[in-house]
């Protein structure tokens, strides 16, 4: 009698068993259909294009058109939310950060034109223009607004392929400006219409890998100012650089030059150890590059050293590219419309300096007023000492720029890249060897053709790996990744090591599955093991094309003519909706589930009662 | 008493349970090392390259030397297999199908001899030599070798690029075989080193899309000889063949041509719709091509109507390139030595004809014997028929071959794709248009783009789904391919719906996730939302790159400053291996877990007891 009950019970919770996996397995075969690929493609993009939050709350707003007005102007220029609340307090910090900042935006903007093959001024004028209208516009505070010694060298490198800067140097000059309209018509454009996404194309690494190698080029083109060397190369591959340099070096160099240099780049380094060991001193590194050039101009002026040696113009250390970090797509309009507008003003390419923005948090700023302190400053400089630059010696700018550089090349940053992505630093190598044995367009582009070949290769791999269950769960995992996994011996677990089953891995999967199938001597712990059931976890796949759904089907036929049963589980969305209408849930006689242990169960199960 | 025990045995229940997820945590995070990235690339270049399975079994064998002579021979000769076996039955068989082979072949081989500009007997040849060749080396028995249409339309359409097939008939015959030798060679070597697979790379959908379009460029040449138009276009592209067709009917076409190929086509048509009703007549469709060419050619050389119209050599219906699928590498070194080798004879490509390989299965044939049968059939009737060949009308060839083209064409099957694959549909229709306007070369190389692209844009999609707990289950599934998913209401459940965080997808993952945490007023059917803690389960990663491990860095960040948790659940092993490197794992504070009940349990839980 209680025996018999037991028994009943056991059938029972059997065929409770049974409902509930029917039911889950129904679940999985009755999901809604997804949404259309057209329907994506608009949500895609409008959640590209459109702004994300609510950006124009205002037009909901019923109360009058001057709040509408009011709200847009808010948006569109952020000066007038924090011009409000503005006080003495933040007026005395803004204007000390922007005393600072002017002092080592000064010397910088002259090395940044020379290197960029323009005169000073245009570096100058660069650091006045686009300040402005930056703090008109943009929301960041702490970010400094002016020329940048990539930007410059990428000029440099690119326009005078076009125009010769030394044969022709007004038509050389119209063609940076113009460059510098469309860069901003470009980042003006990719602002507005949200595409501000397309600066992540350019991966961390490659950006490590681009920088450094940038850095080590212009370090290596200050020589030329430091030895006082008169005609150099125009290229910026190292080789071309170290020849030229070495011819020189052998026929003529300078070495008043050189000593004055040397001195001033030892001045320099003093004062910045001296500002890392006491936080208070920061303002001594940030104005020494001013008094470096002020001395040396001074000492110039005074002895007329310029006409024994060479003199004139430009240079100073120098802000990472790191800096160039968009926030947002307002920043990106803000950056458009500075270089739209700079260039019909004499400006070339302005942007974000990272040392600079460094030293302005340092220097205390509050608002973005500290930019405009530092484009005033720089304007009466402008009045009153641009004769005066005549009398800079080179050597002195070159000193400033070298002494920049060390913090550019980031041996630590690429050392943690080998240690984490071996392929990242593949694509940061390539882009460092690109800039420096090639040219610095070659560099971006082995960059960003070794970042998308990488992904391609990592979405297409053939992988496959064996899953067996967890001790004491009802987990599966990969077998290599958890040993403590123990395989099924008569289920073969199989999960594909790939998020798309497609034209160029299916058939290489389906060949894998095949051979792990049909080898009849694996060797397990418990002697030999026949495989039954192979059951693929899908849950990795987030989409499958044609040619996989026929790899499928070609693996189902094979596995039947061996013997074997196929079960797939956990199919995503897309997966079983393509596999839904492609009819192949059908054709493998509805073995699909939710779990790989339901599918265990199930199939065994039944292979177990057929017997 | 009784109270305090069950207190005590649930406390002890609850320790148990915490140490077990203690536990799979530890299993997590202690994974071994995956495998380098170095013993990546060997592994996975030795399974690629050497042989699947035990090739060479014989190497191990000690029982001398001719035994592993045989062995060898075997494996690169499979006829020494299959021809100890060989009877009186099969040979019975094999020249029945031989003998109806030949009589679709020879037309066949005329016809696709004219549609690469060359003389019908290279046609002939090449239905000779390679068929040879491939019964020695082939593992096949139904596959029906010789030249077919795609690759003869390759051939007219890139060779004559470099050299006039009219003005220099035989520099263009010498270059076709030129072209022959290296594809022999290139066949031969991807066998060889077992790059098989670099064949996938052509999708299903590219080929459907490609053969259709290239069936259609075909059947418009055609109009060339069915309307005995004397001067024709060289180009492939649609718009051209119809403006030189227009042209033409304008100025001068011949009418007896037109109603020769026209009945021609009638009765071949009509033969094969009486062999599709009875499954017997299967010979009849099969031989009415040569039917054709012999009644046509015995009607002009009789009536002598060569001396009215047009006259000599070429034609018939064709087989698609579907039936090029390569059977393993060894098929590939077959295809190559008989390409090799043919090359020296005088014969042009030769690969599986899919058409005749049908004709051949329904023929009954029993090895590859019925391809030695053909050749021997060909090279009698080159012996024989060559000289009457010049009485045969192109019209007819043209109408044997346009009787062919619409099972090429395949609109079912492309509107099988548009209805699984949209995308697919795409690289279909792309290689269509491609072949129909452009080019052959535009339309292979659109779908090979449009293929990749594809595969770029599924692996950096950067989609997030929301994960929802199964009614009476601990599975946590996408919330809207499961609508009976239940979400919490204070653990945001998030998984990425891509197989890889890259720099390309990683940063719009970061910014979507923290919207998503940050929107207050979610319309929940319990009311308000308010996010705790923000799971992400990483069960679809395959990998990481620096740029996804900095957003995540950053996204925690975000999340602490805004009271919110972040855990992460079952990364994967190359995944947790970078996190781990990269010391995330310490600085999230080590909240990973296997599954995303365990982290929910947890995170919540501790919540919970901090409250």
């Amino acid at each position: 009698m209680a025996s018999s009950a037991i028994e009943t019970d056991g059938q029972e919770i059997l065929d409770l068993e049974k409902n509930r996996q029917a039911e889950m397995s129904q679940w999985v075969l009755n999901a809604p259909e997804p949404p259309s690929l057209w329907r994506e493609l608009m949500d895609s993009a409008r959640e590209t294009v459109l702004p994300r939050g609510k950006r124009f709350p205002y037009l909901k707003d019923k109360d009058g058109l001057s709040k509408t007005v009011i709200s847009v102007l808010q948006a569109m220029f952020p000066i007038f939310s924090w011009c409000r609340h503005y006080n003495a307090t933040k007026l005395r910090n803004d204007l000390l950060a922007g005393l600072t900042l002017a002092s080592l935006c000064i010397p910088q903007s002259i090395g940044y034109a020379t290197l960029a093959k323009l005169d000073p001024q245009y570096g100058l004028y660069t650091s006045v223009i686009p300040p402005l209208i930056y703090a008109v516009m943009g929301t960041s505070r702490d970010i400094a607004i002016g020329p940048v010694a990539v930007v410059s060298l990428l000029m440099s490198s690119m326009v005078p392929k076009l125009e010769d800067p030394e044969a022709n140097p007004i038509a050389y000059r119209n063609l940076v400006l113009t460059t510098t309209f469309f860069a901003g018509i470009f980042q003006a454009a990719f602002g507005l219409f949200r595409l501000g996404f397309l600066v992540d194309f350019l991966s961390h690494a490659a950006i490590v890998g681009f920088v450094s190698g940038a850095a080590i080029v212009i370090g290596l083109q200050q020589m030329k100012g430091l030895l006082g060397i008169a005609h150099f190369t125009n290229k910026t591959d190292v080789i071309s650089v170290m020849q030229a340099i070495w011819r020189s070096v052998h026929q003529y160099w300078n070495p008043h030059n050189f000593i004055l240099g040397c001195s001033f780049l030892s001045f320099i380094k003093l004062t910045r150890f001296v500002g890392k060991r006491n936080r208070k001193l920061f303002w001594l590194p940030a104005t020494a590059p001013l008094i470096s050039v002020v001395l040396s101009t001074l000492l110039v002026y005074l002895t007329r050293a310029d006409k024994h040696g060479e003199a004139t113009a430009v240079g100073r250390s120098f802000a990472s590219i790191k800096g160039y970090h968009i926030n947002g797509n307002q920043e990106m309009v803000a950056f458009g419309f500075m270089n739209i507008l700079g260039s019909f003003t004499s400006c070339y390419v302005a942007t974000g300096s990272f040392s600079r923005s460094a030293v302005n948090f340092s220097a205390g700023c509050e608002t973005a007023m500290s930019n405009i302190v530092m484009a005033i400053t720089v304007i009466i400089s402008l009045e009153l000492f641009t004769r005066l630059l005549y009398f800079t010696p080179i050597a002195v700018l070159s000193a400033i720029i070298l002494s920049a550089l060390p913090g550019l090349v980031d041996p630590h940053e690429a050392y943690y890249i080998w240690k984490v992505d071996k392929l990242d630093f593949l694509v940061c190598i390539g882009a460092f060897f690109g800039v420096l044995f090639a040219s610095v367009e070659i560099g971006l582009l082995a960059a960003v053709i070794i970042s998308f070949v990488k992904i391609i290769i990592f979405s297409i791999r053939p992988g496959t790996e064996e899953l067996g269950r967890l001790p004491g769960t009802d987990i599966f995992c990969d077998v290599n990744q958890y040993p403590m996994a123990v395989k099924n011996s008569k289920a073969l677990i199989i999960r594909v090591k790939s998020g798309l089953l497609c034209f160029a891995n299916a058939n290489f999967v389906k060949e894998k599955i095949m051979k792990w199938a049909t080898e009849e001597e694996e060797n397990d712990s418990q002697g030999k093991r026949t495989v039954q059931v192979v059951i693929l976890d899908m849950s990795n796949l987030m989409n499958i094309d044609m040619s996989g759904i026929a790899s499928l089907l070609e693996l189902q036929n094979n596995l039947a003519s061996g013997g074997m049963e196929l079960a797939i589980t956990n199919p995503k969305w897309q997966v079983i909706h393509k596999l839904r209408l492609a009819n192949f849930v059908t054709k493998m006689g509805g073995r699909v589930f939710l779990t790989v242990g339901e599918a265990v169960d199930a199939c065994l199960g039944a292979k177990m009662a057929a017997v």
